[in-house]
């Protein structure tokens, strides 16, 4: 396993761990000058500001662009729906080149109010991936479905194991053609008991496109904004980061922390801060 | 799939599902009233009590308890803590028998405070599951291993899939004895993408011991306390029963609700109307 040690530039900052409280090339330049490589910016961010001027900000500062965040949800109660959303995410990966983002983040979308059709939710759900497959290779930016806590199931991702999402990625691209992959999580999948098994198929695969890290709290008290600081939890991050890393993947560790409650109220810079102190020692 | 209309002799009741806010022998007769075959009482309710006569009670109302809910957390942090803990749990097994339960309810607990040892805590379980084989055996009260939903690993369960668990009871129990199973919980399992082929393996060994109904609700608003009322939620119940009954289950349909702010607000005798218009119309 790589020592992280001194090696920032082997780390990433999801914006999203700073609460999206300030203008993205606010936030860029301090990501930068902390001294991370990189950075995983959320489209929300960049829709509001100048494409092409943050893409160039970027380069400037030598900030590897880890993932885009993220995927319109795909599942939809009526066709045209469902072609609205795909179309969405076709810009949305014109944007990612943009920004020469290494992935384009994928959350799958969750149950379509109304609907307990969860087979033919994750059917929609393939079907849309492969249609985005084209646009992906295309735009030289792979799609990274990220399998998301079955806590999420309904909401938000009917995608919930690394095991369901490689299935996904081979029954797409069963040619393993590089453009399209998983983010590994390990809020979303610490938990599972096939993790060791699921992590190294993935890696073998060369699926693995992201690693993300924060740290599941003992005690959590909201379903969706209270994720914790590497170290405060109970996962148990440099066993999974090992798993990872022997499976092959070589990318960047990128920090990303959902905190309502504690960590969206603190200085951005102390954050950053914290998240350095904790990817080197604890990661 | 059985029909449930009319058959509320196959339906069980929870206690948890009224909130423990009465004696249980006020609840039983509650659940007698309605007609339902048979009640799911907790340690808490039947130790305030009077064990025998509460034993006699249930008799009398011809009531099948269709587990005793439920194990001490197996896992602690030194020995002795583990060895109270089974111990614990053999004297609810002693009182399960009096009670004439079909199953004790086996929820495995979390990691202890302070451990992020995930897999050392699933062999401290396995363990303790293992020792009380012999007890439950002497009992003639089947252990039912309920696997939790993934989001209770770091509080409640480290076991949290149908396929972990059964995993567990083919380890301590490769001759299939009958005094290990699983407790099928759909509020636990409904996300799962192998919750078909689980079900099916599981049933084909003999090993479904308990069916649990509920919903979870699209917008779950705590993690705990907010599971809905059968129909209110996102599962497609039928098509699980289905799949548990194809699969050989043929025991009770248990309804176990826990809802602080909603169904624990209610009349208990409203609350088990609904839950009887709910097993026979959308279960």
């Amino acid at each position: 396993m790589r020592n992280l040690q001194g090696r920032l530039d082997l780390c990433s900052i999801n914006t999203a761990t700073l609460g999206h409280r300030e203008p993205l090339n606010r936030t860029i330049d301090r990501i930068a000058r902390v001294g991370f490589g990189g950075i995983a910016p959320w489209r929300r961010e960049v829709e509001e500001g100048d494409l092409a001027q943050l893409a160039r900000q970027i380069r400037a500062l030598d900030l590897t662009v880890t993932g885009y965040c993220r995927s319109t949800y795909l599942p939809a109660a009526t066709s045209a729906g469902f072609s609205a959303n795909v179309e969405a995410n076709r810009a949305a990966l014109r944007d990612a080149a943009v920004l020469g983002a290494r992935c384009f983040v994928m959350v799958a979308g969750g149950l379509v109010p109304g609907s307990r059709d969860l087979e033919g939710t994750r059917s929609q759900v393939v079907d849309g991936i492969s249609m985005l497959l084209d646009t992906a290779r295309e735009c030289g930016v792979p799609l990274a479905l990220e399998p998301l806590h079955p806590m999420y199931a309904a909401s938000r991702a009917v995608v919930n194991t690394i095991a369901q999402a490689m299935r996904i990625c081979e029954t797409v691209d069963p040619d393993r053609s590089g453009f399209i992959g998983i983010a590994v999580d390990v809020y979303h999948c610490w938990w599972d008991p096939e993790l060791t098994a699921s992590i190294a198929a993935a890696g073998r695969a060369g699926r693995i496109l992201a690693y993300h890290v924060c740290d599941w709290l003992q005690e959590t008290g909201d379903m969706l904004l209270d994720r914790g600081m590497m170290g405060d939890g109970v996962i148990d991050l440099p066993a999974v980061r090992s798993c990872v890393e022997r499976s092959g993947y070589d990318g960047m560790v990128e920090t990303e922390i959902f905190s309502a409650q504690n960590w969206w109220q603190r200085e951005p810079d102390e954050v950053l801060a914290i998240c350095a102190e904790r990817l080197q020692t604890v990661c």
